[in-house]
């Protein structure tokens, strides 16, 4: 049987195949169609298109229904990225070792690339697609739309800003993290829920172990800006501490986030072996570990 | 029979009531709910959903099945300008003689309202809705992510700001203007051919028309942009100078200007009553001549 790394990369390799054959359809503008595979391919973990092509195996469905939503799906998590870099919000320079979009192509194009990314991602979503009916992909689209704004990903991102310098309480916290990382890695579960058609008992199971990931892997990068190594995160240790961003660590200490962590990576793991039985479950268990013991 | 002043003002009430009904549904983070509230209720046109609105009559359809979809189009339409004024941007401090989105919330806060219109606008166009297939539905939402995306709306935009204190020829002026404002404009006489199921034909001539008035908008923007007043544009007079932006009056002088926004405006009306019928084609008639002898 193939080691997890092994896997990974298999399916790392699928997805970027997708995101390249996409935007590869795009040449003009130049700065914008470059733009847009510059912050894309940029050696990204592509852990949400990973995670649906997973919930595909794991429901026995052809994983190629779900090779171009996966890239849908990371555009608008470039985007984000090519947002939260800018000067106005984190004002980054680096992200990964290389300059950060709006570094590389400047600061207005910066914004118009990630609006770019937003918009295409929705057109790619909304195409017509062998295998999935109209109802199904709307579903998914809709989903999408919830999931990545005001009361998803955009509204965890304002809530996190305005919080900067602030002292929060645990439930903001969790607000924000359940929302600004949170409904985006759980997105792609739910994606996989639809085109596999499955029970909405078996969909809340898939719902849950996402937010324990997604909650994993927020408590973790909370870590690694205290503990990580800047060669291996590819950006300066410390920034929220700088930010005076209330964190996991912040709020608990070290030791009881460590605590938190590994707890968080046991009920997920559960969850699934439970509900799933534990040969089907393997991919996600060692996908638990893998977020929360990650190095970068 | 109503005057047209009446007939746009009655249309523009039923917009408007749909756009508040929707932000009404959000409430947190209440920067976000509130910044979109004050970006897109600030007394524009609604030019966009009113075409749909009024293509809808044309081809005898509930008017209802497009005040949603109207709605969603104008927060697309109402991000654009969001972002547009930031200060990487066009760096605008009013628009309509009110504080900018930016000025008002803060930079960031800015980019995240804009992000936020956008998305919320698909996450509303792909809600199931009685009296539309999902086929349509989706249809719309392509077409949408298509007329806003790269190769649209963000592609003219990105063509105009790279063109900024450069000469242009006339090829790349039109690219502008055919994706920068077209795009949009040309989007709702669309969604409303597909809400309606029309010929092929029928749709081209609704297209073409909605390319016409498009342009006619844009020729009529460079003239006020020099002509205008600013108690009555709201923003200040001769910005595409200081810019050294390229536009017709630059390019081909005022008279010819002149000369070409009422060509463009005499083939619009014409193509609309050759193939719908004078009477059913007033209003058509009469928005053309509104969007190219406005003063603001």
């Amino acid at each position: 049987m193939k080691t997890f790394k092994e896997f990974l990369g298999e399916k790392k390799a699928i997805v970027e195949k997708a995101i390249e054959e996409e935007l590869n359809k795009l040449t003009y503008p130049e700065v914008i169609a470059e733009g847009m595979k510059y912050a894309v391919l940029n050696g990204g973990k592509r852990l949400r298109p990973i995670l649906l092509l997973m919930t595909l195996d794991l429901l026995e469905k052809d994983m190629r229904l779900g090779t171009h939503i996966g890239a849908a799906i990371e555009m608008i998590h470039s985007y984000s990225l090519v947002h939260d870099d800018l000067p106005a919000l984190d004002n980054d320079d680096y992200r990964r070792g290389k300059l950060t979009t709006h570094k590389k192509f400047g600061e207005a194009q910066g914004i118009l690339i990630g609006d770019a990314l937003l918009t295409h991602a929705f057109a790619i979503l909304s195409e017509r697609r062998e295998g999935l009916n109209s109802d199904q992909i709307l579903d998914i689209v809709n989903l999408t739309g919830k999931y990545a704004g005001v009361n998803g990903m955009i509204g965890g991102q304002m809530v996190d800003i305005e919080s900067e310098g602030k002292k929060i309480d645990f439930e903001t916290l969790k607000y924000i993290h359940r929302n600004k990382t949170g409904k985006l890695i759980k997105l792609p579960l739910e994606i996989g829920a639809i085109i596999g058609n499955i029970s909405e008992e078996k969909r809340d199971v898939l719902v849950r172990y996402g937010e324990l990931i997604g909650l994993a892997f927020q408590i973790k990068d909370d870590i690694l800006d205290i503990e990580g190594d800047f060669e291996k995160i590819g950006k300066p240790v410390g920034s929220d501490l700088e930010l005076e961003k209330s964190t996991y660590p912040s709020l608990f200490g070290m030791e009881k986030t460590k605590k938190i962590l590994e707890e968080t990576l046991i009920e997920a793991k559960d969850i699934l072996i439970e509900n799933f039985g534990f040969e089907k479950s393997r991919r996600f268990v060692e996908l638990a570990d893998y977020i929360g013991y990650r190095e970068n």
